[in-house]
Order: C-alpha cells, then structure tokens, then sequence
C-alpha cells in the first residue's frame, strides 16, 4: 500500500465517524492516531538527539519530545476513560493494563533518548489500535 | 475498503516517518489527520446540539465545539506555517489561499451550529490533505 | 474513618515527600489532595447551579464545572500513570478499575448538576487516597 | 507550630468548604495546599537537579522546576486576588506585601538551584496557609 | 493624535526596550498594553452580549468574555510579581492595593455584563499604566 | 517622542476600539503589538543568552524563547486569520506570504540565537503593522 494511499484514507474517516454516532458520547469521535502521531514525533526527536552534537539544538530537541511525550499520554489516557465500556473491558481483559503499560512507555520515552524506549510506545498504541479497531467491526 | 482497514491503516504510518526523515523539520512528522480528527468533532457535535432540546447539554455542546475548532485552527495553522515549504507554494499556488478559507472555516464553524460549515471545514482539509499527499509522492 | 480523619492523613505531605525521596521518580511529590480539591469545587458548583435561576450565572457554572472536573481527571491519571508501580497494583488488584470508575466519574460530573455524582466522584477519590496512605506505611 | 501540623490544618477540608459556601464566591473551594504542593516539587526538583552529573536530566530538571514553580505561583495569585476580602486586609496588613514576596519567590526558584530559595518559597506558603487557617476560625 | 499615528507607535517600542535592557529580568519587556488589549475584549464582548438576544451567539460570549477576563488578569499579575521591585512599591505605596483591585476588577467583569464593570477594570489598568510610564523616566 | 508619550499612547486605544466596533468580529479588538510584545521578548532573550556562560541560565532561555516566539506566532495566525477579511487581501495581495513568511520567522527564531533573526521577525511584524494601519484608515 502507497504512502498516499495511506494518507488519503487517514483523511477519510467518515464512515468511521457514522459507526459512532451510535455510541453515547459527546461528539464520539475518537482515534488511535492522535497518540500514534504524538508518539511517531517522540521517536523522530530522539533520532534527532542522537544524530546532533550541537548542545543548543539538543536542548530544545528535550524541550518538544517532553510536549509530544505528555500529548501521547493524554491522548491515551482520555480514549481510556472516555471512550471504552465496562463490556470492552470485559471482551478485552488486558485493557487496563495495556493502557497503564502504555502511558508509563510516554513516561518513560521522556526519561530516555533510547529509540527502543519510543518504539515500545508505538508498539503499545498499534496493540491498543487493534483492540479499538476490533470494538469497530 | 472496511472500516477497520481503515483503521488500522491510520496507525501504520510508519513509512510516511521515513519519508519525513529526509526534511529539514525538527522533528519531520505532520499530518493532516489531526485537523481532521478535530474538525469531525465539530460537525459531530453540531448534530448532537441540533437534535437536542436540553438546555443544559446544548451549553455543553457550545463549549466543547468552541475547544475543537480552535484546535482544528491550530493544527493547520501548524501545517501552513511548519510542513510546507516555498517550492510547495510555487508548486500549489492556491495554498495560502486555502489554508485562509480553511481557518476561516474553523472560525465560522464556532459561529454556527450548520451542519454545513462543519462539512466545509472537512472538505477543505481533505483538499488540504490531497496536496499534503501529493508532496509525499 | 472519617472523611476528615481521611483528609488530614492525605494532607500528611512532609513525612511522604521524605518517604518520596527514595524512589526514581523525578520529583516525588504525589497528593490525591490535588484531586480532591478540584472534586470538591465540581460539587459546590452544582450547589451553586442547582440554587440559582439567573441564567447568566448558570451558563459561568457549566463552563466552571467543565474545566474543574478536567482537572479532577487529569490528577487522577498522573496519579494512576506516574506515582502507582506494578508491586502496588499486586497488592491492589481493584487500583486499575478503581482509577477507571473514578476518571469516568469525573467525566459523569461534566454531564450532569446531580450532586450525587459529584458525591461519587469525591467518594472514589478517598477510596484512592486510602490506598495511597496504605503504599506510604 | 511544627510543619506536619500546619499542614494537618490546611487540608482540614471538610469544614472548610462548610463555611466557604457561606461566602460569594463561584465555587468557594480555596487552599494554600495547592500552592504547597507544587513547592514541594520545586524543592524536590532541586535536590535531584543537585544530585546529578547527567546533563539530559539536569535539563529535564529545570523545565519542569520551570513548571512547577509557575502553578505555584499562579496558585498563589489566585489565593490572594479571589480568596482573600476586604476585611481580610484589614486584620492582616501584611497580606499584599507577603503574597508578592511569595510570588517573587517562586520566581526566584525558578532561577536559581538553591534549596534555600525553595525552602523560602515553602515558609512563605506556610506563613499565608497560617493566615488562610486564620480566616477560617 | 490620529488611530494610525497611535497604532504605529504602539509597534515602534523599540525604545523602551533598550531602556529595559539596563533592568536584571529575564526578558526585559513588559507592558500594560498586554492587559489592556485583553479588557478592550472584555468591554467589546459585554456590549456584544448586550446587543443581542440570540441565546447561542450569548452563550459564546460569556466563554470568551470567561477567557479574556483571565487573561487580562494574568497579565496583572506578572506585570505585578515580575516587573515592580521594592524601591518601586515605596515611590508608588498604593501599588500592592491597585494590582489586588484591577485583578479583582477582572473577576468582577467575569460576574457581570454591566460596562461599567469592564470601564472599570480599563481604568485601574491605566492607572497602572502611569505608574509604569512614570518607572521608565 | 518621548518613551512616556508612547507608553501612554499605547494604553489609549479607545479610538482603536471604536473603529473596531463597525467589523463583524466577535469582540473587534485586533492589535499587532500582542505579537510585537512576544518577538521583542524573543529578542531580548537572545540578547541575554548570547551574553551568558551560565548553562543553567542558558538553558532557561531556551525554554523561555521557546514559549514567546510561540506566542508570537500564535497572535500573527490569529490576526491572519480573523481580522482580515477578503477585500484586505484584494487591497494588499502581498498579505498571505507576508503572514507566511512571519510566521516561518517566529519558528527561525526558536531554531537560532543570531538576533538577525529576531530583527527578522520584529521587522516582519512592523510590515504588518503597517498594512493593519492603513487597514483603520
């Protein structure tokens, strides 16, 4: 599948959108992505860190992944409370604790410039991505 | 394609990142999905005030659609300003332009509880996202 | 105990910054007591809200309730994410659905001037710090 | 008065808001422990600043000291523009003078890594939660 | 003096700055203006609000107002805190009770749609603004 | 013109605001001094940084530009976006790439701490001003 595939049908969420107008939330609309793409940030900057021997650069390279970083975290942590159901929970037993694992990774990957750190983060979000998707079908 | 696809495909972006990685940026990732996540909280929260006749929920209404336009707003300000480059304009000349009327949009959509300024503003992002996809090829 | 027994041993903040000191979280000061607070002025707006027939002031109540129920949501998630470790959720197996009913009852607060769901909200708050003061003996 | 019991008193919560819904405020929920909590980070921040020789932590440090010591201080200010009455200034005429030296001390933690600057900052908060205990009588 | 000639004048501080420059701040730069422009809001949006009686245009104005009002009294108090020093608050001893009223103006103009209110709050603040002018001979 | 006269002018905007009240904006009042402000911050703080050997202090200033250029940039899209309206654009067709090419600078200067850069955005600013100007004519 083409990168423009792909970022086309990122922007085509609509039927999406219609599957949850039948839920009982405010404006239902939530997404995996929101944190994916926080997250894909965290992992560019720390590339960026590691690449740079430039201290200033470096320094604000800290500065953006701690923002990104706690973006990640909050986008979790709102399609957790808001978005899943006592009946996900119980299809999904690991739910709690994939989110909890998840958002302590957002913590961590401000504590670390180790790439692997981002990456387990996105690991973590594509797990959650598939379990939302799933609730979906 | 199904909606899970679709889905899941949001979260696969990891290519695009790789694509991004060859850009001057800080940390190389944007896109478009994020003013479009937001913008589809606006339309959908437009339906939900206008098919209400509770005075409480149709306030609440009113100020969680003010929040998600203005982020709407400032994810593409942030793409106007931070992804796209001068050959880009020279390239889509009409970019200022939409990305005005795309803002403009954003505003209007605060303003009214029309379901069509909502669509508006998404379908100007998608014409956003269109030229986002094709400075990705 | 007591709700205000149980306040003043949340409030007991030197001996736990001590007790802090010796784990390897950045700073190390937790307090369900930020929570509280904020729970606490969701429940005094809906008195104020549900005692007034002044529109003007009412529409300032939602918007007040609003922000300070996020409030609530947000400490109780840094809490959840950040102060709690896994050999504290062994003790505690409830910690994960105790934190999950008591951020949904935060956003419950938003929805709703019924002061028993602030009620709720502060309830599951001292569930929480109850615990809390148990991983500081 | 040791610390341990002039924080037992600030938390003293309950009656507290008994006797604030009496007043004419929003929500009438006010306390210095809000301040005094995110002091207690400056402090802490500070100490673990001191204790390391690892340069990207160090930076971390001082963005979120920077932080903290800002909702400290914006903690304080809002104390002392919306808590505090009239009369309050009157039977205690050093209230202004030790709200600013308060707020300028927060500041100053923010400058400096001195723990004696966010000990000043603490004793402060302390001096006002005295006074706030006061008011309550 | 014509608005253009003024509205020059207010982008040509070029001056002022360098007179700044000699102080021991962070920055150096503050200015009433800042406050100012934000109760300019205020007034405008009561007027607004007074004007009309469509009930959704007037709920919007009571979350804007809700959020210029705090804004200009956020500018109060770092203009307050940061910029005023001791030798300051001797040659001005009403300083400490002008900032503590043009704050609390600012909540009062959050309570209310009476112009009065925000003219009131515009003119503390230009008393402030002599006083600053007066700091900078 | 003395600093005083300007300092005055600048907190005597009530003409301003009275041309303001004839457009259709929410509240009317636009001013790019808000963005003026910020970049003389942003400046200034580089001025400080260059001037410094002080890391801690250094790094401070980082984080702190950081946060004014962001604010610069977010008056400039606002102003770009809500106050000027199709026959501005018509009247002025340099407008967008001129708001562009400010915006784009406000980020340069996060990225640098050569003050040309900074003189870059203030000047940038001062074209706006100029055409905001003739705009209140």
């Amino acid at each position: 599948m083409s990168i423009v595939s792909r970022l086309l049908s990122v922007a085509d969420l609509d039927d999406a959108a219609t599957a949850d107008a039948h839920c009982d939330l405010m404006c239902g609309v939530y997404n995996p992505a929101q944190a994916r793409i926080e997250a894909e940030s965290v992992l560019e900057t720390m590339k960026k860190y590691n690449a740079s021997d430039d201290d200033y650069f470096k320094t604000r390279c800290i500065i953006i992944k701690e923002e990104r970083a706690q973006l990640a975290k909050e986008h979790l942590w709102v399609l957790w409370t808001d978005y899943f159901k006592p009946p996900h929970v119980e299809q999904f037993p690991q739910l709690h604790d994939l989110f909890w694992r998840a958002t302590k990774a957002a913590g961590d990957a401000k504590k670390s410039n180790d790439e692997a750190d981002a990456q387990k983060l996105l690991d973590l979000i594509d797990e959650i991505a598939e379990i939302f998707a799933e609730t979906k079908k």
